[in-house]
């Protein structure tokens, strides 16, 4: 098989060779359940809470802040029902349009099932939602803010911190916020911020892990009940050997969080395709580094996304985890785009595994493929 | 470190060498997201499929009737909370008082959070539900009947292929089944069953893994939101190599089924038990091969536990999920026995590793304990 280029980071990631080995070798020695009482379970509980607290340290949050979960979807699906479910009283939620269909299939179920009123912010063309657009949204009777800090399809970055002082000072409502895409490549600070949702596979991690940030005043109904594991508020027997390796993948995620050599990746990309005609750049100046967004209005994503698979480079289109159900994508369409442009972009997503010469390749192809398809 | 002698395979068990290897070996290679369009997420894709054909194949049912999950607790949370909320005209549901904590907590939810009403079963001195109890609690409103198959502190055996012939015949009730601890113990069949919950580390398989089988027929309200994975039922990204492992780790714990060697240690061990003084076996006679409950009156759980631990005996007095919280088994006590007896348990489960010197080394030691304790 020839050389394969990976250019969606943003969907998944190559685990840290660090964590793999670290998370092998845990795993053959470490079985027993970290509830147990005896000498085994003990230790196992030890490393497992240490491993809480390098976390804790790493967000300045308090260790009992610290839910483990199965992932962003799982920590996005708590932090919403379980704050709606805990606060029954109030029935209004604030999101946006361009949220992770985690976070809108479950205020849609809130809506469908529960009789909960969502409000959808629209964005800008930036992919942004406004200040204005919060402080209008927000009533006597929201339970919930819950916004991205970055996007996943065209990276924009929403203007948390403005928005979380305001939620803070100014309403009764709990601010959560999605830090998937954010974590090891924007700075952020936890300040103010109620619940917060990181995924280990998006940042060289494994899958099937995740934490939920709950501040102490902030109460919850659980999604998964159980026993008493994770302060009540996550049932199952802990994952104890995947919980010890998200601090030494957050601490990598965090410590190479220098985007340097990425945003030269992205401006030579963008150079490049800035040269070529027809290519119309979807997401924003100010998006992170990381993420390219574009589209050839006259090769529809799929059929892109296929010509690049042949010739070696692993795309997305959309979200992934709305890829096969989707074919427009209502990120585009949310930020004005027209229905060509969102049912024909493509996303490319870095890491600092990738070179110059891979985009030089990319390019290539790219031209190749308009010629033959275009 | 002396030898230590691990006698709590109910709590969780040694990886079978075989799974561990293969996982290992697929984790360092399919890292992309099984939803990805390019080949390398279509491989991810058909190997985890494979393994849904797989599972399907061994339980006899659809492969669409296999939603991986993060364990058997969320399996236990998807289906009686994913039910309840998906027929939310039916406020009822029928359980036992003996179930496993992830199977009562979800049911003191859906009371408290939600308005629904439980009849919590009694069962008798064996640990066992009656059918006549069963017929007398489901009504017209019940959703949901919700019984273990085998209870995890005691072994005793549901009848469940009379309750569930009853169910599906006279009412019009989901019926749920927690095989969690029967996997792998006793023969069982999923016909009539609805729903059935089954986690992987409880059979030699890994933390972090579980499958909910949902029939058909049954509509589920998903409690972990997201895309379109598990057919729109359970959110986030796959974790693929662990799912994959699922099958084998099913198909060794179906193969390797044969009880011999367990239900000689069990007897053996009841015989030299049964030699001693003032201790009592709290499991009934009939119970699965793989567990002892006995008490020592004057000698409390947990000072039992860490006396045997520090001889080397790695053993549970209560559910392990329950450890912390509980100083008496609830499951004791609604097997009508004393307080006294609840509060002294001890738990052994044994796994074909166990050895018949491993039982005779705990005999020793238990009577040393009991000259020194007692």
């Amino acid at each position: 098989m020839p050389h394969r280029i990976y250019f969606d980071n943003a969907s998944t990631t190559k685990v840290y060779p660090e964590v793999l080995d670290t998370y092998k070798d845990l795993l053959t020695k470490y079985y027993v359940n970290s509830e147990s009482l005896y000498d085994e379970g003990s230790e196992v509980h030890r490393m497992m809470e240490k491993a809480r607290g390098a976390i804790a340290g790493l967000l300045e949050v308090n260790p009992d802040e610290i839910i483990f979960t199965s992932g962003a979807s799982e920590s996005n699906s708590l932090a919403i029902k379980g704050a709606a479910f805990s606060n029954k009283d109030k029935k209004h939620i604030v999101t946006s349009s361009i949220e992770h269909s985690s976070v809108l299939n479950a205020c849609r179920q809130l809506e469908e099932v529960f009789g909960y009123e969502v409000t959808y912010l629209p964005v800008d063309a930036s992919g942004k939602v406004s200040l204005e657009d919060v402080k209008k949204a927000i009533r006597e009777d929201t339970v919930l803010v819950s916004l991205m800090y970055v996007n996943n399809e065209v990276g924009s970055i929403f203007d948390i911190d403005e928005i979380k002082e305001y939620v803070k000072k100014k309403s009764h409502a709990i601010f959560h916020v999605d830090l998937t895409q954010a974590v090891g490549k924007i700075p952020f600070s936890l300040k103010d911020i109620d619940l917060a949702s990181m995924s280990a596979h998006k940042i060289h991690g494994l899958k099937g892990s995740g934490i939920l940030v709950k501040k102490k005043h902030i109460a919850l109904s659980p999604i998964i009940s159980g026993g008493e594991q994770e302060f009540g508020l996550r049932g199952g027997t802990s994952n104890a050997c995947v919980n010890m390796v998200f601090a030494k993948t957050l601490r990598f995620a965090l410590e190479n969080m220098d985007t340097t050599h990425v945003k030269s990746l992205k401006e030579y990309c963008l150079e490049k395709l800035g040269e070529m005609q027809g290519i119309h750049i979807n997401q924003p100046n100010d998006a992170i580094d990381h993420i390219i967004n574009f589209s050839y209005e006259k090769i529809p994503s799929e059929v892109m996304q296929n010509a690049l698979n042949r010739k070696g480079f692993m795309v997305s289109a959309r979200s992934t985890c709305e890829s096969k159900e989707l074919n427009t994508s209502y990120v585009l369409k949310a930020m004005g785009l027209s229905d060509a442009i969102a049912s024909s972009c493509i996303r490319l997503s870095f890491s600092n595994e990738n070179t110059k010469e891979e985009i030089d390749l990319f390019i290539q192809s790219l031209k190749e493929i308009i010629q033959q398809y275009g």
